[in-house]
């Protein structure tokens, strides 16, 4: 099984003495820069093509100067181009929950580094579901923030529209200590008052999904005072998909155009056939899309006013095989996709929750909540499993 | 500069003591099985999913055979599909008559072995230019033998319907002496009667390319008692090219998509892409180019019945420059792959004659024949290089 730190010389940086993460390690997905190290992007390529870092990205050094140790940079997807976290030239990091089954992706090092105990938080990525999916799949906390929030700068970007930077941990407490230094913000006390649980994300899970996410949402429900059921997207998860697999594909292509046609790199095929198809998306597919997430902003602003958060599957289903073929594997990301297209549509924060499984594979429960309400998910992670 | 052979254990077969090849050298393009070695195919997911093969494909054996030793296995382009011989794995080939150029591809190791001195001739692959560019390039003589002529069991094959198996020399009794044992057929000594010039084709090429081949033409009238000018492809070379563009990357798409799916291979940028618009040009397309190739080899049969040869210059410039951006990459490709269209779309034999130089750089005229004509083409050759 292959480690979840990109091959090269070792990274070690202490954090300042002093701080509220004195103590904790870290690591960082390859997409962010490390002074003195290349930053890999997942593919032996962009490593070349690129100069070594002179400064850290803003996250690491958030990191750094709260006291926190840097302890390695992890394995990514290609340039974040994946869900699974199937990297044919750094390998496929380990999902220890799941030995035999994907990390999931794009953020794959960093939650197989944090589910091994090899460090204490990692920082992946987020544009569709690059931190959410491997947080299901390997039964951690993780974190995409409300887009906009952080300060992306040293980070890699895909689809600056639905970036984000995201953060793993094992435990709730050491989650919140984590995004409150990341957050700059205090994890309040207080909790929601009201809880959509959005029926159309449950049912588009696999059964024995939703049944294990039953207990778990049982439970969020005790922690609050009024619960209601409600479609997430009523044109259809499939639609609202349709919609980010339509703008992102398109702004990654308008990200890495100039070194794809520079360097005609190596990449694995599937990465090079999503890079194809983003670049022959036509205008008039762009504009219905962009009209799509006005609507699906509309929808999550309506749906969630402060005090209320939304619950759905993380992912609608644990993590599937290694080495799927294409035409097995196609199906399955597109579920995937859907189910996390609001994130990278719409930029509500979400947290996802750990705590069930399926036949032994860990699933997340995932909770939404208003522009800016992040630390308050953070809260209802910690109370979930306080309340356990 | 890259050698023009692939890396692993040396590859050497001696051939046969007696026979009409006996003392020459040769190697092999890594697409020709042989016994004991693996078949990269230019590309190492390729190579790692294929077993190792038992037998030598049927034109290794037929040089062993007749005395040749094989000395090597050369670098392809990645699965033949390329037209400039630029491996980002195994690497580019140098081009010893042009050191700062490409050697053309995709048997650019063949032919760089040969303009190396490194063996006497060398086994390639011409599908849709694969051997007469390179040829061109390096300033060899090169063959792209009449479609179906010769058996191609244990060669990787790209487009069926197109493949062809050729081979390279630096002169042109070498040359002779291997198309006799390829082709199972005495060269002859009488040569064609009648000439014709293809203008369109010497339009086409870049004015200071056909003026360095007019030398050659005149020298090729010399040796024929008539000449005349006439068209190669009325509908236009642009119109066979996007005929041929049509079918190979279909075919090839049907050819790889198995192990493309299964693997999800590690490809260049551009051999993706072209994998992927193969996949997915339509059937109405598919439908005309099948039409334009039945009009292409009624015209050629109507221009070269026996005892005509047709002549036009192989590449439209010489070798371009080593690792052009795609942009830049794309029209120079095009036009390459436009004059050689007539080779995979109509299947008559094509031999290219090097002697002309622009700025230093070699170009080759190519001499066409009536299907069935190779050995005759072969004469002409040899004539050509006796009457300097």
């Amino acid at each position: 099984m292959t480690s979840p730190f990109v091959a090269g010389p070792p990274v070690r940086i202490p954090g300042a003495s002093h701080g509220p993460l004195a103590g904790l390690t870290f690591a960082a997905k390859d997409l962010f820069d490390v002074a003195g190290h290349p930053t890999g992007g997942g593919n032996p390529d962009w490593a070349r093509s690129n100069p070594i870092p002179t400064r850290h990205a803003w996250a690491v050094q958030r990191l750094l100067d709260a006291g926190a140790t840097l302890v390695g940079k992890t394995i990514t997807d290609e340039i974040s181009l994946g869900i699974l976290g199937e990297n044919p030239f750094d390998g496929t990091p380990l999902n220890p929950k799941a030995p035999d089954r994907v990390p999931g992706g794009s953020s794959s090092g960093s939650a197989s580094a944090v589910a091994q105990g090899l460090c204490d938080t990692a920082l992946g990525t987020d544009t569709g579901g690059s931190v959410r999916v491997p947080a299901s799949f390997c039964g951690l906390y993780g974190i995409r923030p409300t887009h906009g929030r952080l300060d992306l700068t040293g980070m890699l970007p895909q689809a600056p529209s639905s970036d984000t930077t995201g953060w793993f941990a094992r435990d709730a407490r050491t989650f919140a200590r984590v995004s409150e230094v990341m957050l700059d913000e205090a994890i309040p006390a207080a909790l929601p008052l009201r809880l959509v649980v959005a029926v159309d994300a449950f049912g588009f899970a696999d059964p024995d999904t939703t049944e294990a996410l039953r207990p778990m949402v049982d439970a969020l429900t005790k922690l609050v005072s009024g619960v209601r059921e409600d479609l997430l997207a009523p044109p259809g998860l499939s639609v609202w998909g349709r919609a980010q697999r339509t703008l992102q594909p398109y702004e990654a292509w308008q990200t890495f155009k100039a070194w794809v046609e520079r360097d005609n790199p190596r990449l694995q095929f599937s990465v090079a056939r999503g890079l194809t198809l983003g670049s022959a998306i036509p205008e008039s597919e762009r504009q219905w899309a962009a009209l799509m997430r006005a609507e699906a902003r509309a929808r999550l602003a309506w749906l969630l006013p402060p005090g209320t958060i939304l619950c759905m599957p993380t992912t609608p289903f644990p993590a599937p095989p290694r080495s799927l073929s294409l035409p097995a594997l196609e199906p399955v990301r597109s579920r995937i996709l859907c189910l996390a297209a609001h994130g990278g549509l719409a930029g509500f924060p979400q947290v996802s929750v750990p705590g069930a499984h399926v036949d032994g594979l860990p699933v997340g429960l995932s909770i939404l909540g208003a522009r800016g309400s992040d630390a308050t998910l953070v809260a209802v992670a910690r109370a979930m499993e306080a309340a356990r």
